[in-house]
């Protein structure tokens, strides 16, 4: 491994085989040298799941020069946690640490329930600067193509201009579109407020036992703030939010002591 | 169901057969109607984790009056998500969320990894009241009695006094005491800033496969820090920490306006 190029992490939450990792994979490793470690299957919605009741199972799938990729049994959080104990100590961090790019939007109150968002808090909580990327675009064979330019252009923004400040990290979602030049501004932008409301589909199996699978659909609280990422995403914008990792409420902190004590 | 009593809808992570979340019922029944889901099994670290992959399994394990309590093969935001979408509606929703007692701390960055802490945090995405409730002891049979007065102190605060802010819950982690009289005040505080550094423990299967097991321990940047919950906790106080939802850092994104674009 040459530490003298930036040592770029990359990792995923829709699985190695998954079309979005492989081009973000061809795009850092323009800029470094990439380790790769990513889910052995698709672990969308597993959020900051961590795995410490069963055991963990890593292989590797690829080598040339820069560039090691390594599937794993675990969850995105539990790939960011093998890579930096397999290549890293707590003294040498990778440069960036890049997620995804997803199958599907991660804006909004998704940046909880996602996998590939949580790789990237888990590198900003281990020091590391960190950046998820997501299309809004569910499709196995979407097409990453008209991207490539702003992820080259945020990334080296993060490992070049230093920019992330600590306990910050950054989720990334870009617009579905159909050509390169429909694709608009790079937006630094906040998350929308909604909610997701589910609906659970009830059905009845063989054995004429009920099961339920989740579904839902996204209510959006705000769908005409200009300063949102939906509304960023609406506009064919690349919409990029800073994520923070504390989350206590200090002002809810000071109510509270006056009342519960 | 008796609408005119506040209702309460419990769950936790450990599972239904916990003894923690037992303890949590009694004490909500005697300030409402409970609801309980909890998941079948353990599952603990599964954080906002939600399954749409597969279906989901729902049966009564009791009921009585005032009562009803169901195991759920999802994880703990899936229960969430299962109790507002079977016994609620959007207009219609709980007085209160409490997700618990876990047995072992969710203090400090183990908010973030934490089954029982995202039960609240899903509660509180919903408009739900929601408090999320630890001790530091991961014994199944752990001693929960001390803590009796201090749930209903900080649960009636919640819900008679309205004090909660929309988009913050509470996360609350017990101090482990030997006897009642050893347990000090309730202290708002705030998150501890630390890390899990983890290393994997490899070993090698009887087919002479490597495997590894997920460990570490938990680094405390601020170990002094008096106003920290992992603090009040060695001075054997009740830490109770405001955690807020919405976590877009507007200090990057007006310094990241200015860098990326």
């Amino acid at each position: 491994m040459n530490f003298s190029r930036p040592i770029i992490f990359v990792t995923n939450d829709d699985g190695y085989q998954a079309r979005g990792i492989h081009v973000l994979i061809e795009e850092m490793r323009k800029i470094g040298t990439v380790i790769a470690i990513a889910p052995r299957v698709g672990r969308s919605g597993m959020s900051h799941a961590i795995t410490f009741s069963e055991p963990l199972r890593l292989r590797k799938v690829e080598s040339a020069e820069h560039f090691e990729f390594y599937e794993f049994s675990g969850t995105p959080v539990d790939c960011v946690k093998m890579g930096l104990d397999k290549f890293f100590k707590t003294t040498i961090k990778p440069d960036l640490l890049v997620s995804g790019i997803n199958h599907g939007s991660n804006a909004s109150i998704c940046s909880i329930y996602s996998g590939t968002v949580s790789a990237a808090r888990e590198g900003a909580i281990n020091g590391v600067p960190s950046i998820a990327f997501s299309l809004t675009d569910f499709h196995p064979d979407a097409d990453f193509e008209p991207y490539r330019t702003h992820i080259q252009t945020i990334a080296r923004a993060v490992i070049e201009k230093n920019t992330l400040p600590e306990n910050v990290f950054l989720n990334v979602n870009f617009p579905k579109v159909e050509n390169a030049e429909d694709l608009r501004e790079i937006r630094v932008c906040r998350q929308t407020k909604g909610v997701w409301i589910e609906e659970f589909d009830r059905r009845t199996d063989p054995q004429n036992v009920d099961y339920f699978w989740l579904m839902g659909h996204f209510d959006n609280y705000e769908p005409n703030a200009e300063d949102s990422d939906e509304y960023c995403l609406k506009q064919k914008h690349t919409a990029v939010v800073p994520l923070r990792i504390e989350t206590t409420d200090n002002e809810a902190l000071v109510k509270l002591q006056k009342i519960i004590q």
